[in-house]
């Protein structure tokens, strides 16, 4: 009665710490016929990664080109090179009905918001702030104001929340991830989204048993 | 970093004929935390059925009492006898933190809408019209007539899928009951539904870890 139509895509987001990368890493092993959105960069191509599947590697006039013919769906400038989302990569897997993961920081997200009426947008929350700040320590040595200050502007990112359609906790990666997927498969059930589908098919039918 | 608090209203509704009674047992035998809401009626008890368990027996003066003071969130009078869905025991067991699963039919699912604010309203549909004609003719015997009747009604019920939030094609059972507990698990990862329980939090923990 539904047909498989258009895919969803899923935003995953949240402050740096929050274990956005594990989460997505483990949902894509599990869900295998979900696509990881690749973004583009202008930086050098590093040992062993490949062309579409780490990056769109591009010089910086195509990536500029690619702005201004409005064709990304947030781009930002680090260090000198640019890094950005291509809106007709992403089009192309949501077109042909697969689900497509956007793993992006909290600017991207809002970026990304901006310039798409669709999109899921789930948030990963770390369980608490202390744990949160334990991964950040965890993750190299830091001086401790560096570290209060990356603390205290993830406590700030946690504030767009309330852009986010969804909020999955991270305490355990397994039961974050199994949200994920109820996320997804209620996003399919709901009715703003699939109700065209049901009516039209639903008048197909009918007029076959009724008039036919 | 979320705490518990008030549970969901889910109401499952659909056309005659649908499944919606097999799906909610279905999901009751798998999820025996979530609590079922027992409707309100004033016909008199059949034998083996228990007060409270089956229905809240009472008189017609007592259901009247409450119709006048606003305790329903939908009734109906079908055949001389009043039947209807009691707000206090719904209210009482989301507070306590309860999920209550509410099975109704259109018409009803349609005056709870009116009447309160929360809700999750999961619309079930039956794999094809087709399928469901032969679930209505499998029913028992009709005339063609009465048959031709209850089908053109579901029909045009179905239209009322636009109020409802959530759709799901009831082709297998077991798919369907997976379907639902993934709208439940998923609405309790919305946003909008636990913003202010993070953000509280969020402020406690802060405040120790930055100013403490």
């Amino acid at each position: 009665m539904i047909t498989k139509g258009r895919g969803l895509l899923i935003v995953i987001s949240g402050p740096s710490g929050a274990g956005k990368g594990t989460i997505c890493k483990r949902f894509m092993e599990k869900n295998k016929d979900v696509m990881l959105s690749v973004s583009a960069t202008t930086r050098s191509p590093r040992v062993g990664e490949v062309e579409g599947i780490n990056y769109f590697f591009m010089s910086k006039e195509q990536f500029v080109e690619k702005i201004e013919s409005n064709d990304f769906l947030e781009y930002a400038e680090v260090y000198d090179n640019y890094y950005g989302t291509p809106k007709s990569n992403v089009e192309e897997m949501l077109q042909s009905g697969n689900d497509v993961i956007l793993e992006i920081d909290i600017q991207g997200a809002l970026k990304v918001k901006e310039n798409t009426r669709e999109g899921v947008f789930v948030f990963i929350l770390p369980p608490s702030m202390e744990e949160l700040k334990q991964r950040i320590i965890n993750r190299g040595s830091e001086t401790n104001e560096s570290l209060m200050k990356r603390f205290k502007s993830a406590y700030k990112e946690i504030n767009f929340i309330s852009k986010y359609n969804y909020a999955v906790v991270n305490d355990k990666v397994e039961i974050a991830v199994e949200k994920l997927e109820a996320i997804i498969s209620a996003e399919k059930c709901r009715v703003d989204r699939i109700k065209d589908s049901i009516l039209d098919s639903k008048e197909g039918i009918i007029h076959e048993q009724l008039y036919d």
